[in-house]
């Protein structure tokens, strides 16, 4: 166990709390439930964002900005929605010194700010797609809060996509969150289920959620994106109609999804271990440290002349580090780059240099690699990839060992709390069950499968649902299953 | 004159707004004097963003993230902040469905949070300098409003820096002021004047206010950038302290530094024409148009089946865009790529192929260009460096036309009015001075220089004032000089 992080076996919440300590990610604001990102946790950020960021630009989407500000009218057009966010919002009644003839809420989402700007922007099908996202701060009043997970203020990105037909914004949809799967497991090196989320979990005015759910070292899910089919219900509400080619009036088709700073709680809770952080190689804002070792002054001159000499034409091709730091003996410098969870660490005494070589040591295993100097960034780059596979290796075999089926409601009640972990059940498809389930239970429905990738399953029930056609049918040829909490689940088939 | 644009001649404020609609940057959203970032503009800054956000990196600065909050209790710490930006504020008072015990105002600028945030990190010479910037949105409840130049919400950086010595702070206000002159000038191709505020104009908090001002095309000033010396003032609200290397406590000396989505409002006024947008190619997010033209069907393919072969390889190299629209003419494009300021369009068209050649055609002039086929991208960045350089030329050529000294106050009173510009002319230094004569006519002081370019002049009067020697030994170096906005000024030496 490294100094002042608690292991995970004893603690696993302040394990995590621990780890963002010691890796200087972030603190606890003044105000309440607000974080500060401290220079280290918003590097990550910025690689996630620079990332993400691509990925929407190659799928033909356009960053705009709009108001922080949405006036308690626009909140309130769509049923569904102000009822699910208004009670969470911060709003504001005075601004230069006067009350406000009508309240702002601060953003919670920006879905109702943007409609009633799109109905500006469209008039003919001409107009459309709209394929629009923003980098943004929203706020939700949340009462109990955690860093990256849960704050009152986060910053995300939100996608919002306006379509002539709903085949399309659910081709959108189903777009963006394989946007994100793919983002998740190339890049955060966390395995994901794909699916749908259940009428009681989507978002407020959502037909359809779609969903990425990870599991962390402590067997719980956590939703590291959404993507949902809105419909026609902003359309509707904000009356944004078009003129389809045959000159009919048509709503629009809409679609909105988002990921945020809970990502980076995603990466710590998927890879960190008992000595601190640690970080897939591709999103690591120092990819590898250099520590050279030396025992009195006049070594040290000649180690940081060597690792200069080592490193002279990396600029630009890597983002490294070379700590030469007087005033710090190796063992702990070691230690605080293992803590910030750097990739990977090349060390180079006075008898490696002697011997032409480097000893690299990899911050996933803590395996100790002799190399060659000549060649020496090369074989960094190889073995940053290989970390960076063993990374989604290893989270994959851990998450795999521990998602069971099953088909007993009995053993799962039992399975559910120990050992725990995800679970594919039967579920009838009725909001019923599932809210009575979960106020006996501590188990939530994660997901509805969407990939086909499960045997097929008649189910014996089905609810009245508002879902679109090809969601039954997709349900129809997919298992009727669910990925449950440890804390119970229902099985009614 | 293009179509929907108001000539800069008949309005110039009107055109200012034509010029935004046309290239579709942006526009007004349904919440009083904010506005919507529209894709064409957020691209804008993006480039701008990416570019100084590179540009700090290379000085050595780290971003992170503060609250969107701050307690009134921390705004009221540093008597001049509240005293200038409370009366601005929007004040959330609801959160969660209750009543706040505090109130909390969306952030104006982050001097407060951030200090009350740097006491917990600063306790020893160890610790300093911090060096952070923050990508934001901040608000100022503007009365009135315009696209880009003043709105209730915009977006920004803000620098925040810690240090030991007050020489060590008054190097990094000048020294990202300094930074901000270089973008204007080798990016934004706006040549700026730089110096320091006068005390009424400072911001508030400061010593000192650093800013560079650029001459728009009415010949008025535009500040484009700050820059502060903060002296001990929030560290002493905050009570900041350090230990030095003997051991004593001492209070941290700050800067703070910023520019906003206004620098777009300079680029238009400062570049763009009775046809619309001009880009300075270093920030165009389309550098170059390529529009295929053709009169049937059967040369449609084979024009753009030529205009790919054209630029292939360019993908990743020039960041560019083939126009291939079915249902517009070449005029139509010519006039939509023009409007939105393409500082390069490339015509291809029957007789163009044949000879092996393209028409280049240069926003910034008009002029057209046979150039060969072969070598086509190399010329096409020679030509972008051109126009970059010599929309810089022209501005200059156009300031420098329209800066004048004068060391006669009733001469001067003419001229401000007509033929109006900016004028070098002498002060006292004395705040009673700027407040009578602002009083009685129009001119504001926009800076003192500080680049000694102006001959010595030895200053009559001096008033009592906090600054520190510094600058009272470069007021004696430099000229005791003004540039003033056409309105009228106070010569008193």
């Amino acid at each position: 166990m490294a100094k002042g992080i608690t292991t995970r076996a004893s603690d696993y919440s302040k394990w995590y709390l621990d780890v963002i300590d010691a890796a200087d990610l972030a603190e606890h604001s003044a105000v309440r439930g607000c974080m500060v990102i401290k220079p280290n946790g918003y590097a990550l950020w910025e690689n996630i964002q620079s990332q993400l960021d691509a990925m929407f630009k190659e799928t033909g989407h356009q960053n705009a900005y709009f108001p922080l500000f949405i006036p308690e009218s626009f909140m309130k057009k769509e049923a569904e929605h102000v009822e699910g966010f208004a009670p969470e919002c911060a709003v504001v009644t005075h601004g230069g010194g006067k009350e406000l003839e009508e309240k702002l809420y601060v953003r919670p989402t920006s879905e109702t700010i943007i409609w009633s700007t799109y109905k500006k922007w469209i008039q003919s099908y001409r107009d459309l797609p709209i394929l629009i996202n923003q980098w943004a701060n929203v706020v939700r009043w949340e009462m109990r809060t955690r860093l990256f997970l849960r704050t009152l203020e986060f910053l995300w990105q939100e996608g919002h996509t306006a379509h002539a037909t709903r085949q399309e914004a659910v081709a959108e949809t189903k777009l963006m969150i394989d946007v994100y799967r793919r983002f998740a497991e190339e890049y955060l090196a966390a395995p994901v289920f794909v699916g749908v989320k259940t009428a009681a979990e989507r978002f407020a005015g959502a037909l359809d959620t779609y969903c990425i759910e990870a599991m962390m070292q402590d067997k719980k899910a956590l939703q590291a994106g959404t993507s949902h089919f809105l419909g026609q219900n902003f359309a509707k509400a904000f009356d944004v109609t078009f003129q389809d080619e045959n000159g009919a009036l048509e709503h629009v088709w809409a679609t909105s999804w988002g990921v945020s700073t809970r990502l980076i709680g995603a990466l710590i809770m998927t890879h960190s271990d008992d000595n601190g952080l640690v970080i897939p190689p591709r999103l690591a804002p120092i990819k590898v440290v250099l520590v050279p070792i030396w025992k009195d002054e006049s070594q040290r001159a000649m180690m940081v002349e060597a690792t200069d000499r080592l490193t002279k034409g990396w600029k630009g091709r890597i983002a490294f580090k070379v700590d030469d730091r007087e005033q710090y003996r190796p063992g702990f410098k070691f230690n605080e780059w293992e803590k910030r969870g750097v990739p990977l660490r090349v060390e180079l005494g006075p008898k490696d240099l002697e011997s032409n070589q480097v000893i690299l040591v990899r911050r996933d295993t803590g395996e100790k690699i002799a190399a060659p100097q000549e060649g020496l960034l090369e074989k960094i780059e190889q073995l940053l990839e290989e970390i960076q596979s063993a990374l989604y290796q290893r989270a994959r075999v851990f998450r795999d060992a521990n998602t069971f089926e099953e088909d007993d409601f009995q053993a799962f009640q039992k399975l559910i709390e120990e050992p725990g972990g995800f679970f594919w059940v039967h579920w009838c498809g009725q909001a019923a069950c599932e809210a009575t389930f979960q106020e006996t239970s501590k188990a939530t429905i994660r997901l509805i499968p969407i990939d086909g990738s499960k045997e097929q399953k008649a189910a014996a029930l089905f609810a009245a649902s508002r879902r679109p056609l090809e969601y039954w049918w997709q349900n129809l040829i997919s298992r009727i299953a669910l990925i449950l909490q440890p804390c119970g689940v229902r099985r009614i088939l």
